[in-house]
């Protein structure tokens, strides 16, 4: 998920901030701490980014923005398949990114008031994309959503708490995960 | 939530760790910051806990006990209500006591093996109550959920995964939220 991240140095150590971050939490990481898992000096770091709140920020904007390119342009020949690729997508990436995504989420509260913002204005993004999937199918007359903002809230939120529950280690694989909420999802708003 | 902890300085410390805890993470917090909060002297923490990683396991012990005790013998004529009933309360309370909810469910890593085994115990008992309330659903032919631990796993989560986005300055109340997700779960399992 780094891989457009460059250069090198600054890719190692947005990789080790979100390790240290999931693991003992952004208030307890010092930069010091995430050089030294980087491998590099703790100087090196303002080289890159000018503070612990602006590599939160980084991850932050990144997993937005990855996790908001999974509800883009989600194929399917009608709104009830189009639903079904949303949740299984989004699902999986919850799973698969699982780090990352518990940083982005539990840790909100620690951005400046200005990163806030757009990082809101991303959530927004989200929140529109799935709405709208939602709002085609019962345009179609295909789902029955008469609170379309709350079932939004629920789909959503059923798949970005997968990044909590998930455990590489556990009995159900990303994709496993995907086609059984999908299936659930469906079932709760079609007509 | 805490008003069975005695003596009073116990509690108030309990509830100060709880606060302190959802502000800044655990690992961030230390046990000066914990007793400042309360009022108390750093000292005075050990006349009642071990360590500030027994103030953690204390919450986390309530907060599982608490929300355990909410799938107990739910009313309801029929799986159909009684499901409706759980859901609608096990969400609700996921409102209600959302900083403690939140401390409860990011900090399960911070515990001692010891502990951490005793609130396992506990979650096994609260994903045994919702699955069998679905479990009578499928029995009497009322609901259908061909991944019945499955099915439980995506109704818990999406009940406790409230605390996460609940704010209460929202737009919906506790109880607004139960009866949404009621109504969505029902939805999602009956035949």
């Amino acid at each position: 998920m780094w891989r457009h991240v460059t250069p090198d140095a600054a890719r190692r150590m947005l990789i080790a901030a979100a390790h240290a971050f999931a693991d003992k939490g952004y208030h307890a990481t010092t930069t010091r701490d995430i050089a030294s898992l980087a491998g590099m000096s703790p100087a090196a770091v303002y080289i890159h980014y000018r503070s612990k709140e602006d590599l939160l920020f980084q991850i932050s904007k990144i997993g937005h923005e990855l996790s908001l390119s999974v509800l883009s342009d989600v194929p399917g020949k009608d709104p009830v398949e189009r639903l079904s690729n949303a949740v299984s997508s989004f699902a999986r990436w919850h799973a698969e990114y699982h780090t990352t995504a518990r940083v982005v989420q539990y840790e909100l509260g620690a951005l400046s008031p200005e990163h806030h913002a757009t990082v809101v204005e991303l959530r927004r993004g989200i929140e529109g994309r799935m709405r709208s999937i939602i709002a085609e199918g019962v345009e179609a007359g295909l789902f029955d959503a008469p609170d379309l903002r709350g079932a939004t809230l629920a789909v959503l939120s059923l798949c970005i708490d997968v990044a909590r529950w998930y455990q590489p280690t556990g009995k159900r694989t990303p994709e496993q995960i995907g086609a059984l909420y999908a299936d659930l999802v469906r079932r709760m708003l079609m007509s």
